[in-house]
């Protein structure tokens, strides 16, 4: 049996496209023999269409989609995933389901058993889950066709609940009852680099459990701050991994059902290094969310500072740089230095940029506060406004030009609150918003391995807001280098303080760093959806009270 | 057997609190002779706690107060709502438990079967469903005791897929097999005045269905957006309120078992009015989210129109007038009538404000921009920098005399995004929200209803952003009248625009309407809080992906 593993990047909604995708892949399968081609989950509709779910007419015109795919179905099996009604009178509306077409029309329909709810995930919202487990029967072999979840029965620990069974049920040891010759998977299972290891291991060990060899095809692209990595898979019975597609972008490969079991290589050794892969994936972010929303010119601030200049490096690889325009818009506390290395990276990238120094409109504003304020000393205000002065102008010129405004606020001082809210925490999507600084160096530095496009003075002078005299981040905040590990493990690792502490943090740092974070989630629920890198980031899939009063202790 | 229904208003995450509230009651409750208090759903640690329930030390640090107040209850039996942990090695971390405390220790654990996900729930995301199902045994009496959506088996349709079981399973139908004397609910219900008389009758039907009565214990208070009204309620075995405790504020009351079999009254035939309850919820969920987060002063800029006049009324109640102060902003753009009828509330109210005029920053930031605009027409660009420039000036009083700053916006304007990112729709808190302009006029008329207290210019004039000449909403959209229909329609009850069309309303508008819907979800995604009043809301409820290309059509 010849099996195509068809890693598709599909668009939420836009039904057509994403089924005149898949009937032009499933053409060019049938041609070259193929007996199978799998999609991956929800790929009618794309993943996740939220609340999308809830209308009706959205499932009804999903599903005549599946059903006009289905005509083209005559000799190769196709296995699609979109939602179906949940006929049943009592339970959630829908099914999370794998629909495999064949001879003209719909053969046979799995539904999902573990609806992921945790993190960016609210499966459980929308679906009632599976309760019935039956292999597919097709062409002399007997396939144990998953959703996603449904491999993950067995999760890796990574809480302080030390719990690794989320779910009572296992749909592997129900079907594997029904000896199954394979198992296929269908995914949309979200970018995460500190997920890549555990999630390779799902599909090996499943494999080597079972002694079946595992077909695991990915979902690819971004959907706002998701990001799919795509990297499909073929996993021998024995957890070789035989044949990986491509990261971050559309791929198919027809393999032969036998030939996993004669393949020498196993691709499962190979480790990858994180930062090219964050790397690529926020260009792919970027890409998408422009390309999928019917935008394409981006506009920024840049400060002379290394989150501006590596977000802009990102945005031109996305967007090209005729498509980027950035603005520099110096205050009296902004060093000739940092304008001058924004101009040099601007320059490097050939990307226009504007000069509009913001003094006069900061004296003005000050002038008209001056009544009010009544000779206040100056502060935490008055930097605000500078920042604000800075966001009025860019979104000005967005407005006027059509540009989106990026975000280029990380996620260390996103973390602390150690932004200014409507003003550089502005942006209709945030960059690099789950990128802690000190990765952000490591970005820089990736960017500039075979020669410098970001100048050495962006990377090399301290950190800075500039908008006092001689302004320091670690006036503030501790360096990012204690900062960063603190954050990763409270916000990441969910650890309680004092575990942190027996790490060998300091105490007073500890507490002082998880107090900024509790007194910052305001500003945190109106920031732009972020683009997402890691296990958990800020936005959809954090959701912490903004009315609480927890006292964190040991 | 005396029950005491003791609903109270608990602050999430402050155990101390709220439990020294109880204890409170606990002492009082058996010196009268009480046999068992009831508190609400999650009472000790209050609802929702979100993302806290991740924290292990969370959980932990409130199970000991729970164990502490056991040893409170000697000769009262008590009930409590707490999260505990799940100790089966598969599964959710947690249940949502009721906790029955009698003779200084927990007596008996329940679990809630039921578990909202969906709108602003996502209690699947944290808990286990509860499987087994027994009768809690007090003083001769077999209590069904179930937890808040475990009497919800039964949903009211009110949606297109017309289901209107939820669950599989039916709690009662479980237990009343058991042959309870009593039902026992507590919860944490929040307000809709759309779910007025669906609520009553979820424990009217219940009461007479199984032929016993039910006591209702619902917590009060709002937690950010969610306002909950407490208006707790016993219910005869014929289906009769016999007692219902006070909306919108904490309240107890002691009611023999007996009691309930002899009453005569029946309240549930009582239909209230929304609007005085959508007044008084609005007035709590200001005072509560900036009492419980510390906060007492608030600022919000009066326009002179009905919105910001509406809200500040209510501000003023919740916060009283001297913790208030606004700012009038005219522009080139402002009309005489709008100052004056700003003034004159703000006298009305005996609030301080402050006249700001916008001209000279606005010539300002035309003059920065000039070299980039090249003499474009203006736009609205230019009224966005309008209210931009208000923006920074509220949010720079808020900050140096540290004030939130209220946002004004309504839920007709957010619904079809007429309004500025980061210029009117700034702001800590919405108050108005998620009230459709048509609905503001009738608070406008509530508040007005012994004496003008909003000026009658504020009401009459017909609405303007006043960010052009002579500008009116209706040049921009439908007349309210015709718009909130619409979005009623199409945002609560998820009709497709061919039903919308088919009960009368204009095609043309109907789409034009949904596109501008379609066209701001990325506005409303960086918008504050919004206290919610119906049975949907913008915000943490209502998730619709940006990132989606779905023509919606009949």
């Amino acid at each position: 049996m010849k099996i195509t593993l068809a890693q598709i990047n599909p668009h939420i909604g836009n039904f057509r496209e994403n089924t005149g995708k898949m009937a032009g892949i499933i053409q060019a399968a049938e041609k070259e023999g193929s007996d199978l081609v799998v999609f991956p989950e929800l790929s009618v509709c794309g993943y996740p269409p939220l609340d999308l779910l809830e209308r009706k007419e959205f499932i009804d015109d999903c599903f005549r989609e599946v059903e006009k795919l289905a005509r083209l179905c005559l000799h190769t099996g196709v296995i699609v995933g979109a939602p179906v009604h949940n006929p049943a009178q009592a339970g959630k509306n829908l099914f999370n389901a794998a629909i495999f077409l064949y001879q003209g029309k719909i053969h046979q329909v799995v539904h999902k058993t573990l609806l992921p709810t945790y993190d960016i995930f609210d499966e459980y919202r929308y679906f009632e889950p599976n309760r019935e487990f039956r292999t597919v029967q097709f062409k002399n072999k007997r396939i144990a066709l998953t959703i996603c979840e449904d491999l993950w029965d067995d999760q890796p620990v990574e809480q302080v609940f030390g719990k690794n069974r989320l779910y009572p049920v296992s749909p592997m040891d129900q079907l594997s009852a029904l000896s199954p010759d394979l198992i296929i998977n269908i995914a949309a299972s979200p970018f995460s680099f500190r997920k890549m290891e555990a999630k390779k291991e799902i599909f090996t060990t499943r494999a080597r459990r079972y002694g079946i060899p595992v077909f695991y095809v990915n979902q690819t692209g971004a959907q706002t701050e998701l990001i799919f990595e795509g990297a499909s898979k073929a996993i021998s019975k024995t957890g070789k991994i035989i044949k990986e597609l491509a990261w971050f972008t559309e791929d198919h490969f027809s393999i032969l059902f036998e030939e996993e079991k004669t393949s020498g290589a196993d691709l499962s050794v190979e480790t990858k290094d994180p930062i090219p892969l964050i790397h690529d994936a926020l260009v792919l972010g970027i890409r998408d969310y422009f390309r999928k929303n019917g935008l394409s010119k981006a506009i920024l601030g840049l400060s002379g500072g290394i989150d501006s200049a590596v977000s802009l490096v990102l945005a031109v690889r996305a967007l090209g740089s005729a498509n980027l325009r950035v603005l520099m818009m110096p205050s009296m506390f902004s060093s000739v230095e940092s304008v001058k290395d924004a101009e040099k990276l601007a320059e490097n990238l050939g990307v226009r940029y504007d000069l509009m120094p913001i003094t006069k409109a900061y004296r003005q504003f000050e002038k008209m506060l001056d009544p009010a304020f009544q000779c206040r000393d100056p502060g935490i205000t008055e930097e605000n406004i500078q920042a604000r002065i800075r966001a009025v102008l860019l979104m000005a010129m967005a407005n006027k030009f059509g540009h989106v405004l990026l975000n280029t606020s990380n996620k260390s001082e996103a973390a602390v609150g150690y932004g200014t809210l409507y003003g550089d925490m502005c942006g209709g999507l945030s960059v690099i918003g789950d990128v802690y600084k000190t990765d952000v160096y490591r970005l820089a530095e990736f960017i500039n391995r075979s020669g410098e496009i970001i100048p050495a003075g962006s990377i090399s002078k301290p950190p800075s807001a500039e908008l006092k005299p001689g302004q320091k981040d670690t006036d503030s905040l501790p360096p990012y280098e204690i900062l960063d590990p603190i954050l990763y493990r409270f916000i990441e690792l969910q650890y309680p303080p004092g575990q942190i502490i027996q790490e060998g943090f300091d105490a007073k740092t500890v507490y002082r760093v998880i107090n900024m974070i509790s007194q910052s989630e305001h500003k945190r629920y109106q920031a732009p959806p972020i683009l997402r890198i890691s296990s958990k980031a800020f936005g959809y899939g954090r959701r912490i009270p903004l009315t609480a009063r927890y006292k964190w202790h040991g």
